[in-house]
């Protein structure tokens, strides 16, 4: 493992964490390494929307972690600005999400990523595309 | 209130009342009416990113909680194809969100709606655009 | 007209005499104040797409044009950073599309605004979200 | 070249001989296969914006060519329902716009494409990511 994607593993596990999120919804990371990250979440019942799916917001919320994953990947502290993202299958109770997000643009300060949201039975849930922009300073204080 | 705005909070009611994610975050509904809802949710510790704001998943959350009840208002079973986010200041622990969305297009099977979130003390949050897609069927079985 | 309205109308029409696009598409101005702008473009053979109705990328650049004009009304030089549309209905070669941009937010340098686009008989062509970012300088040098 | 490969070749090309604005912007065809299309543009004085830059409109404009040939390519036809795009670096007068399409996602009717626009100097313009849903019917009608 390259020291660029220890620094990224070790990014990802502390955002993790910090967050409240992760811990409260069981996010768990699969890979994390420059530019990329790869996380799982399993579906609640107090994850599902009025109709017993998946709530949209839900899967929103493992792709954004997903992407501030990868985007704080080099340890420069980095924002979400903008994200878009299609529901394409719905999920339920039970299934295990997983979202992996790559970098397709770094533009100066701007980056773009795509995450993909998909079950581990191979059902295509979502794409997401998200726009960050690095506001500066570290992510991990001492990278030892 | 009319009758199409009393169709619109007795759907938006029954959402919640179903759904797992409302009550798990103590969203409430603050108006619903035909093509507009209005729900507010107080940001906890466990709805944290990394950086001690609240997370961009969360923020999504509400709004498109707003989203899915103005567009569901006609109790015409609806879901959301696209939504885009972005994301202008944060917040933190304690503040009250609050999202409001309008129906800003409505065209055969085709809506959309602009969702602002602001906190109750004026900091405008983030602004989100929901695309639905109605699938037919009631939300309401009975609706006497 | 307030002088911030008399502002808004330079600036546009000075982005618009400046601008191939606007010239070679024969847009036209139909009214710019602080915030807001509207536009008219009428649809040419040379606009459409495979299917004979408007392309899709024309549709962009009249709401996108209306976007610009809005969003650099205080002649502070803004840039797009992101925008989303989604297409509702088509129009073909002879309609006029009306494009109209109001702000729904601005906050620090970001803001977003909502473009409609129209055909002058009332079809609702799409809806545009644009998220801008102001990077200084004027518009236009000399506001006497 | 496979034959599904063919087929997508063939409608590209056939959209692009019947659309107006591909003959009239001076867009080519680099490549066109199953799932897959790059398209390219130079840029001319008429696509320029107020501010001597390439038009967002028409960096739009040559992403969403590529969308249409990409997500047509299996000779269904399909149109665009929502688009987003990210504009991440200028270009100017002469630049050559390549614009190269993905698809990311196919479920039922719905399809998600990722198109990324640059320079053929390396700039990277814009990241576009484009939502299709299939209407039936072929684009092209023999395919002998």
């Amino acid at each position: 493992m390259s020291d660029a994607d220890k620094l990224a593993r070790n990014v990802a596990e502390t955002l993790l964490a910090q967050e409240g999120t992760g811990p409260a919804f069981g996010i768990e990371i699969e890979e994390a390494r420059e530019g990329y990250a790869r996380v799982r979440m399993k579906v609640r019942a107090d994850m599902l929307n009025g109709h017993a799916m998946t709530h949209g917001g839900m899967i929103f919320l493992i792709a954004d972690t997903a992407f501030a994953y990868a985007c704080n990947s080099r340890n420069v502290s980095t924002v979400a600005q903008n994200a878009n993202i299609s529901f394409l299958a719905p999920s339920k109770e039970g299934d295990v999400l997983v979202a992996e997000a790559q970098e397709t643009a770094l533009v100066g300060r701007s980056g773009v990523y795509q995450i993909s949201v998909r079950t581990t039975d191979g059902v295509h849930v979502a794409e997401f595309t998200g726009l960050s922009r690095s506001i500066g300073g570290p992510v991990v204080a001492s990278q030892n």
